[in-house]
């Protein structure tokens, strides 16, 4: 099935064996891109206007002058998604500084590289499946979270290493790695969101914080707020996780995820995650299908 | 010139405009890969032991287990130089952790891409020319260096947008940034390590801290104990560098560069420089043509 995909490079919608970029594109050389991960459910992009805003901070962190219109970008996600006859789907959008000359600093004239990846996905919304197969095993890591004084941590961008090392400490069965800061906070996942519940309280680590505050992670909050759920944006140890009633990871395609255990300890997920997930489902419901 | 430059990518010898790789390479899609900065004099990598066990300890760092043998990438490279009837120049050798099915989690099944990169020098050694232009003028920036304890500070992987930020606050006619690390104590530039002179003492940050120790650098180290020139390697601030009687910066291709300023005050080269620059080009000399 995955040779049959289509991917949309530069422009042209090539299988995805020969979907390739230039060993000289400074998204090879140096992870010098910018990415999003969006849904598709029903052919419809969920969260696309705030997908694009991030897009844009991204490229603006990292002086990222593509030229290229939010029109566009969005024509090349719809052809990459009727080409390959897909409705629902993982998208990933992935724009580079390009191929340019000299070496590390970047030129202002930028021919900026652009990929549209995508993969099928089951139906989401009300009556859809989960991607996952069940609830998350996560291990806290020694790898700390990159600063945002050394890059930006709101930018989305090709330079994924910590979050790879992080998954690299990974044991047995463990498979979402949970990263704190350097002071010892608890940051995110590495490629994830966390929440937790304690005393009916939703609590997330704070987007003052060093980590990417996700899409998902806003719409959660969003939904907590309509359904009356008190919200707790903070800082925490550990410790604080640990003790939970409920905790779950949040990303774009898993959507919510219970947290069956954060180092060996059992937490699960429970009423408010399941409440949460609802709204979820009947948002995306709503806008997409 | 550079439109008929082979590159070696996984075993082929490509003109650089076929030279491609996977959008779904991990070195692409992540900046999953290791590359070391290599320099031809004469047909022979200078220092290329050092380089092949530099590569090891950042894929060991990765959890990259290539399989590839010393002899083999040194004959990539050296196929690369032969093609393009090269005996001076810059090489790269990137390792990439290749396509892997799933997605961030690395799989222990590995099918690296090589790549090789080649482009001429000018001669080195004794009658060599260097490769800059002129002394660099170097500006502190406010970009961190990315602590060891986020990502091996020791690593020398495809993720350089830290540097890449760095030098993207660069104002003026300012050509390399000076990072310092979270704590505010000097670490090195975007693509070189720094040496200061005061009383007649070299200086160093310490390969302790958050830096990338490079094999430029040991050389230098070396060359000043067989020339009698004392050395230190500690933590330093930026206010230690603006006193110093003469700075330089090292990589492999610019070998020793004087820094004419820092943060626009003049510091220079000197009778120091001269004298480690003319015995590393000796030793560039007899050990490579």
């Amino acid at each position: 099935m995955s040779d049959e995909l289509l991917y949309h490079v530069d422009g042209e919608l090539v299988p995805t064996n020969e979907a390739t970029v230039s060993v000289d594109d400074r998204g090879f050389r140096y992870g010098d891109a910018a990415f999003e991960t969006l849904r598709a459910y029903g052919g419809t992009i969920f969260g696309w206007e705030a997908h694009v805003e991030r897009l844009e901070r991204t490229c603006d962190a990292l002086s990222l002058e593509h030229g290229l219109s939010t029109a566009d970008l969005r024509e090349r996600v719809r052809e990459t998604l009727a080409a390959n006859d897909l409705a629902d789907a993982y998208v990933r959008l992935s724009i580079t500084r390009g191929v340019q000359p000299g070496k590390l600093t970047p030129q202002s004239d930028v021919e900026p590289t652009v990929v549209v990846y995508v993969k099928p996905l089951p139906r989401g919304g009300v009556d859809g499946e989960s991607v996952w197969d069940g609830p998350a095993t996560v291990q806290s890591v020694e790898t700390r979270r990159v600063p945002d004084a050394a890059i930006p941590a709101g930018a989305k961008t090709h330079n994924y290493l910590n979050g790879i090392l992080a998954r690299t400490e990974l044991e047995d069965d463990a498979d979402e790695a949970l990263l704190r800061d350097i002071d010892g906070n608890v940051a995110e996942g590495a490629t994830s969101n966390l929440f937790f519940v304690r005393d009916g309280v939703l609590h997330t680590p704070t987007a003052d914080g060093d980590l990417l505050a996700g899409i998902t992670r806003s719409v959660v909050l969003e939904v907590a707020g309509e359904a009356g759920v008190p919200v707790e944006e903070g800082e925490y140890e550990l410790e604080d996780v640990l003790e939970a009633e409920e905790a779950f990871l949040t990303n774009r395609t898993w959507e919510l995820r219970p947290v069956a255990e954060l180092d060996r300890a059992e937490i699960g997920g429970g009423k408010v995650t399941e409440r949460l997930s609802r709204r979820y489902d009947e948002r995306v419901e709503e806008v997409c299908y």
